[in-house]
């Protein structure tokens, strides 16, 4: 028999990035943990179901974090003085080299899990490290706690360090290893094809994961186009390609007939973006990091008016949180910065179109996740904003803008992925 | 007889922006409110006295803001979608307005102190609005928590809102009032002249402002080179003058012998730039606000290599924190986006320069704060990061590092200010 739950609040969401929906004292119907309908009015055929009542709170989907490094958890805040190659020398591949020990990973993934939580990030596409183990168990935890995920096992199989690579046989092996293990485990977490970036993946492993990704119809994530020295380095080592882009694509990995995420974008020329449209492949903004490990500025307004896939990422730790509300406002600054030093032919990024890419932009990965429309789950957080609110008399738009520019996790008072509630 | 008093902990300071000064379990001793000393090991004369032990926490300067909107704290966090002029327009004159109303700004000024405190922000200069009496509540707030403080009552007589404008002798006549009733009544919180900017004053107005800075020994306190659209405006205003500060200067209300802060100083020219430093002018670095609003980066490295005088504002509502940690992390971040995208010849903000400006650069507007040297007021924070400490073998500064990009204001525990522990 169908499970209806019932909510009241002030609900907030947007169907398209351009405007916020809004139903102040609303009802959200959830049947089965999908949502059914979205009403001012209770129909009466639910008058006799009990009512979740948040009447003076707020409703809004849970946040999707469409590009983060599980493993460099700890490192979050940390190292931020320098630019990406360097940085990944001196911080980010020492702390990965550790993940070998499970018990080391065991203790970050569930710190990481608590701070995904804490801030109502229910969604995430995530790398591990080349262990195939200690990624498992990120996996487990996921799966243990009502999260949905993609998780990767990362690839590295030249110009990494003695302490962080595999031959490439092994890598393939691991993979595929990986891939039988959580292929179909759960309808929740899921596993992702996951080259570390061009740099550090040889031909030949490439192409036996673009082999894997069909054979076990996973998608696939990497990073493209972050800093003009990594984007040097590709055009070194693929000379036969025009661009950063159509390496990917030489080996399959370039969305199209799969799933693709990449993260950063920033310096993608012409050629490459008319690419990334045509394939579908998901953008994985990362404004916190781009200016933290100074890649620069991706054109995402431009991103969004094109009609391409777009999410944000927080990118830990090149970003410094996991926190999707900061990311929205580090977007909106980027986006104004673009606009005032770059280019200002596509304006600036607005608050719902920044809310849009951190809950349905980024949820379309995921397939119906981050809005309240028909058939989405109910993926979602009850919001108490009273420590915030202000003695103005505000609509729920501008508290959910005050919201995410000044309020805190602790303004966070539930948390629901596929219409259970999530528990710390 | 002097009263002394030993804190122990992980001490953190910055003496100079290039480094910071970081002493492990080591001690400051405080006399009669003033440091003594800061020391690796306790002379044997200390051996009698009680030690306050903080031996896992971080002991660090508290914050200094060095410009902020005290009337507009209930905005903060909304109205991020406008520039400068027409966000004054929408949003700000508006509630600005509401503090005719000494009742509602009872509240809101309770609310601003409140929220100081959480973020260990000690020192801070701050506008009011136009209401003298309002502005006097705010004042005595400050006196009363024991903060320093330099507080202005805004003059404003031509080009405002007819709910927001004096005329120019009530103007000066309330001026000269909040003076003589504020002026050597407390030796922490002091009155300091406060033009709005130059479109919203008289020539009139800013001549008779500076005689009373003169008469009362007063420092001044404006806006200056904020936004494009408002230096042009100036320039039409003003066309004897060959640029914004010159206008200032015309009428003696730029540093030399009146010490001056100026808010932003966004897009200052050469000449301009020669003219605050000669004079001593402290510049506001106020990061997150003009990206806000998007006035533009600040070249603040350049000031600084320049050997002005710096320091960093929250500028609250054009900012949408008080958190001086998040203005830090804006201020390092912002400088890394001018170094790709401005000006490469200056370099980027390190983590001991950002802070440094977040605590000695703006404390030296008000003489000793923001330093744990000899004879400095013993204004400080005591952190617990246990909360956010890594499983990572970490040294003080990459705590503090931590603290600053990834911590919150529940990590602050205890806060000092002329040497006495600050209530909430």
């Amino acid at each position: 028999m169908e499970k209806i739950k019932i909510y009241k609040g002030n609900i907030i969401f947007t169907k398209i990035p351009e405007k916020f929906e809004v139903l102040e004292n609303g009802y959200i119907i959830v049947s089965d943990s999908k949502i059914k309908k979205v009403c001012k009015e209770l129909p009466w055929e639910y008058n006799d179901i009990k009512i979740e009542d948040y009447s003076d709170k707020i409703i809004m989907p849970s946040f999707v974090d469409l590009h983060l490094h599980g493993p460099q958890f700890e490192n979050m805040g940390l190292g931020m003085d320098k630019e990406l190659l360097p940085w990944l020398e001196t911080y980010t591949f020492p702390e990965e080299s550790k993940f070998k020990d499970l018990e080391y990973a065991k203790k970050v993934y569930m710190n990481l899990i608590n701070e995904l939580w804490e801030n109502g990030t229910t969604r995430s596409v995530v790398f591990g490290t080349i262990h195939r183990e200690s990624t498992e168990y990120l996996a487990d935890l996921f799966i243990k706690y009502g999260f949905g995920a993609y998780v990767g096992k990362v690839n590295m199989d030249i110009n990494s360090p003695d302490t962080l690579v595999e031959s490439t046989s092994e890598s393939l092996l691991e993979t595929k290893n990986f891939l039988r293990n959580y292929a179909g485990v759960s309808s929740r977490v899921k596993p992702i094809i996951t080259p570390r970036f061009i740099p550090t993946c040889s031909g030949t492993l490439l192409s036996g994961l673009s082999d894997l990704a069909r054979e076990y119809s996973v998608p696939v994530q990497s990073h493209l186009s972050e800093n003009k020295g990594e984007i040097e380095w590709v055009s070194e080592l693929h000379p036969e390609c025009k661009n950063y882009s159509a390496v990917y694509d030489k080996y399959g990995l370039l969305g199209g007939d799969i799933k693709t995420v990449m993260a950063h974008c920033v310096h993608c020329d012409e050629d490459e973006i008319k690419m990334l449209k045509d394939r579908g492949v998901f953008v994985a903004h990362c404004p916190t990091s781009n200016l933290n490990v100074y890649s620069g500025i991706a054109p995402i307004k431009k991103y969004m008016k094109l009609g391409m896939n777009v999410g944000i990422g927080s990118d830990i730790s090149g970003g410094h949180t996991l926190s999707m509300m900061k990311c929205i406002v580090s977007a909106i600054q980027n986006s104004k910065m673009y606009y005032l030093y770059i280019d200002d032919s596509y304006g600036m990024l607005t608050l719902s179109e920044a809310f849009y890419l951190a809950t349905k932009g980024g949820g379309k990965f995921f397939g119906c996740s981050g809005s309240f429309e028909e058939g989405y789950d109910f993926d979602a957080l009850i919001v108490d904003d009273s420590a915030i609110y202000s003695v103005l008399n505000k609509d729920v738009e501008q508290r959910l803008e005050k919201l995410i520019y000044s309020g805190n996790t602790s303004c966070i008072i539930k948390r629901f992925a596929f219409g259970e509630q999530l528990e710390k």
